[in-house]
């Protein structure tokens, strides 16, 4: 049924599944412009110029204009034969039945972010970043006003007064104006003009979790809110050493080491920035405010921050205060005058990726008495109790990245994740259920436990000589889990008294931080409401076995909860909010540090958990 | 004459000459802190470190310490045997006769600047750097806040409440604050730490003026004012062209022409710095802030900003807003946060310089009729009347820096300066009177003018084939300063009949450029009250001859004055007084644009000045 306009122009009618909703459409009008004006959120990275891809809608039923270039460069054989076209590319030329397929559709778009629920609860009315279209007039002779001087006067008379343009703007700030014909959006931070986009281009957001050994990234769309797309990659300073200290010492040695720390950390940073936006296929200028955090020392090697201080007694930081950069100070491939935002830190070994980890789980704002954990190569630790907030910091080691395991390797496939025992036999699990090549940190936390449970270990880690699947090694025995006959990487999985003594130190270092966090407060274990376990790591592990070998007090195990990387929720929900940001900034102020290696019962307290 | 203090201490007198004063002493105290308590400013660049050698006097009578290590580094053996000491390495044992040398003595510094007078009528009222002496207290594990924490907290006890450190300063603290064993000099901009300098070491600013051609750099001391020392240098950009147009057609042609302009010119600048800083024994992070101006185009070259639109119609400038940056930003290898101040722009050939001139000559508090012409390259005019200010440009050419003229040449050692004619006898005058090489810019000129003195040049600028020293040359005729046989070079100087043209079309553009002020404000030559001429070439050139030629209107001599480089002199000024930054900025926003290239009569009057 097609009505007719006063001005003759059909009007047609457009079903739109599987949301069932019915709009209109007119043939002067995209049918990604109807969708928008209809309400239905599209994924449309580039603002409608076909060069993305990403508005690929079915045809159920109905006629259409033809089948554009731009949709043979983007669509295969395969789309046209089930009907898909790309929206931003076709017009109505009779009623239509569309579906549109979920990766289409903006607000069904799957939230990559473990941990998600924490984001849903912030407010994002305080975002930092301004959206502006602009369509000014060209420069004549007799007005011939500097082009800064131009979009000025232009945002005035809309009824917006800026303090200036981004400094780091200005190297292209002319040629970008004139590109665009003067049809603009500019991008606005604090009365600044920071960047100047194709006018329907959505600004996108960028927040990094940087770890001692993993860095994660997100990329955020600034309008809604979402996580476009996530993507990990190990961090490149592994090879100038496998935790802080020893790259602290490697930039002691070396003069220029800090500055080669920094720009390999930059270089891999760039080479996710542009996976990423390849992966939506969008411009990285479109990328305008990002939000960095990790551990003091990655916060200073990111920053090029003196680090010498920090790695002798008594451990300083150069800065703990929020800091505010630009993209471009950096060296950062994306708009120029895109905004860093460095979220302060709390001590030396105490960083800002903590501060964003109690911000994604909320608990500055908590009431209950809450421990807060994030497992890594170096473990953060929280206990808040009666609105106040302890945190220290423990050397767990890498062991739960896999790493000084002899049979340890990342969380990949083949990787065993989960080991039961029950009746006397232990089952593996494996990552994608492949053939099992070693362990990742979750498989060789539950086998120890496993162990202990099953008496093969003692409370010290000792191997009971009498189990046949217990051998004899090279330097002291070990305990066959897949046989060097049975395994198809042609060499026998074991686990070795080295790989239990790795993970004693592993779990006493946390179990002390924890312990001592409770002494300082004066309470107990059963005083804990809820237990937050952070962390890749934190996500997967077996909390069970983490009691059983004493790494976690044994509570309740309803009190913990297990929230992925709440570092990275934290980050990218700075990256919206001015108000989050003033809450890191509150934060940081409220917590007590406590110092572990001058705690007076340290070394007792250690001691004390090395058994399982 | 001794006398003792009731601590024994024996206090002796000394007498400081040329001064005439006579003050006390110390053993315990050197006699550099001996002066100071007198109220004598010496030079003493380091500080009072003895690496700077600048605080040298002569003992006329009286004992000292023994000479010291650093005093044989520093003095020469000439010095010994002439009774010199360093004033900050010795210690009275006697009543003292001391000789001040001028150059120790820092009130009787001579100031290198021309136009001088300007700048001492300057309130320096409103600085925007502060200096603040702190003696903090060292890191311990129970007092392990970070570094920049610790800086905040120490001045905060000191009553000053700062916002953040600069984050170009972030880089190296934590290292300076240990060497310096945390008994520091901090230097704050608006609420913001921008240094940390050795206690005693003196702020400095840096002044710089670029030209089209030439570079003028000035070392201010920024608690007194004075200008410490100067230098220049050919703007490195000659290369890539000779006047701005081509250096822009150069950008446009080479995608990677504006970062290698910029390049260039900030590795001439660094050169200068270096230069200045070792002809005072001082480190270049001693200068903490700097000021820049030069003509638009420059301007922007040197931001690296966008040129392409300037250099064709409408002629646009990118930006003509001041602006703040850091040195860093630029890769100035003086104090890395060390502000660097630009003033505004006030069209697309009406520069900054052209701001700074008018600043220098305080010409936006004038309230009398006045030209202000700055005579380069590029020429800008300024027409001051009933308080409105009209300013144009004129593209006068390079022939007053000695280029395009046949035997011209730098305003160097054995150039001709000076020309008159009396009695028929032309009488040359070159600089340091050295046998003569060619002509500079002021000896052209006066060159010129005498030949139409004298009737040899007709006003169409035609020789007179009659007189003996006019002789056939190549393509025309030619004047014989000096005869080849005369010539130490083995060359005869000449004016030929195209270097007079080069002088007539540098010359009309000039005069029409003031004509076509004086008819947009409806007045004529006779109400001009002052005529103000800067630049160097302005500087030395005769104004007699200016008005032969028809260069400058011919009004009362009295009315011209010769001020050197005002526009350095105003740059100078804007580098300690917020005040003024707000004066030019006021400024840029009063003064009328004349576009003389569009205005009606522009063809007519050049035309109609084009005859001697």
């Amino acid at each position: 049924m097609s009505t007719l306009s006063k001005s003759d122009t059909p009007i047609y009618v457009i079903e739109w599944q599987p949301i069932g909703l019915k709009s209109t459409g007119i043939q002067q009008q995209t049918i990604l412009a109807a969708a928008q004006s209809a309400g239905i959120r599209f994924v449309a990275f580039c603002g409608g110029n076909g060069t993305c891809g990403s508005c690929k809608i079915r045809i159920i039923k109905g006629e259409l204009s033809p089948i554009t270039e731009t949709e043979r460069a983007r669509l295969s054989d395969e789309d046209f034969a089930h009907g898909m076209r790309l929206a931003c590319q076709i017009h109505p030329l009779s009623d239509l039945k569309i579906e549109i397929p979920p990766s289409t559709l903006s607000t069904e778009q799957r939230l990559q972010l473990e941990g998600e629920g924490f984001l849903s609860i912030f407010s994002q009315k305080t975002c930092p970043i301004q959206s502006v279209h602009l369509q000014i007039k060209e420069p004549s002779i007799l007005d011939s006003c500097a082009d800064t001087v131009r979009i000025k006067k232009a945002l005035l008379i809309t009824g917006i007064n800026i303090s200036c343009i981004h400094p780091r703007l200005l190297h292209s700030i002319s040629d970008v104006l004139r590109e665009l014909h003067w049809d603009i959006q500019l991008i606005l931070r604090n009365q600044e003009v920071i960047a100047v986009l194709p006018k329907n281009a959505i600004p996108l957001g960028l927040a990094v979790d940087i770890g001692t050994t993993k860095i994660a990234a997100y990329l955020i769309d600034l309008k809604t809110g979402f996580i476009v797309l996530k993507k990990g990659e190990m961090n490149p300073q592994i090879s100038y050493g496998e935790d802080i200290i020893s790259r602290i010492a490697y930039t002691n040695i070396n003069p220029e080491g800090r500055e080669a720390l920094q720009k390999n950390l930059i270089h891999t940073i760039n080479k996710l920035i542009r996976d990423l936006c390849k992966g939506i296929h969008v411009v990285p200028n479109q990328i305008v405010e990002t939000v960095f955090v990790g551990n003091t020392a990655i916060h200073h090697f990111f920053c090029n921050l003196p680090v010498g201080q920090l790695g002798r007694y008594p451990f300083v930081a150069a800065v703990s205060e929020a800091l505010n950069f630009s993209a471009s100070d950096f060296g950062l491939k994306i708009s120029p005058a895109a905004g860093v935002y460095l979220p302060p830190n709390i001590a030396g070994y105490v960083g800002a990726d903590h501060i964003a980890m109690l911000i994604g789980t909320n608990s500055d704002q908590c009431n209950r008495t809450r421990i807060a954990i994030d497992i890594g190569t170096n473990t953060e630790i929280s206990l808040i109790h009666q609105g106040k907030i302890f945190s220290c910091s423990c050397a767990s080691g890498p062991a739960f990245e896999g790493a000084h395991i002899s049979c340890g390797m990342r969380a990949a496939d083949g990787a065993i994740e989960r080991v039961q025992i029950s009746d006397g036999v232990f089952q593996i699990k494996t990552i994608s259920d492949q053939p099992p090549i070693g362990f990742c940190g979750s498989g060789i936390l539950d086998m120890v436990a496993a162990l202990r449970k099953s008496g093969i270990i003692n409370a010290r880690g000792n191997f009971n000589k009498e189990d046949p699947r217990v051998q004899k090694a090279e330097r002291n025995y070990e305990f066959v889990v897949v046989s060097k006959e049975k395994s198809t990487t042609g060499k026998a999985i074991t686990v070795t008294r080295a790989d239990i003594n790795e993970i004693i130190l592993a779990k006493s270092a946390i179990r002390t931080g924890i312990e001592i966090l409770l002494e300082t407060t004066g309470i107990t274990s059963d005083q804990i409401e809820e237990f937050i376990v952070a962390g890749a790591f934190g996500t997967f592990l077996n909390v069970n076995s983490a009691v059983i070998v004493g790494m976690f007090p044994d509570i309740n195990p309803e009190k913990f909860q297990q929230v992925g990387n709440a570092a990275g929720t934290g980050a990218c929900a700075m990256l919206r909010s001015t108000e989050i940001r003033k809450r890191c900034e509150e934060l940081s102020q409220r917590i007590t540090y406590v110092e572990l290696s001058t705690y007076p019962n340290f070394n007792d307290t250690l001691i004390s958990w090395m058994h399982l």
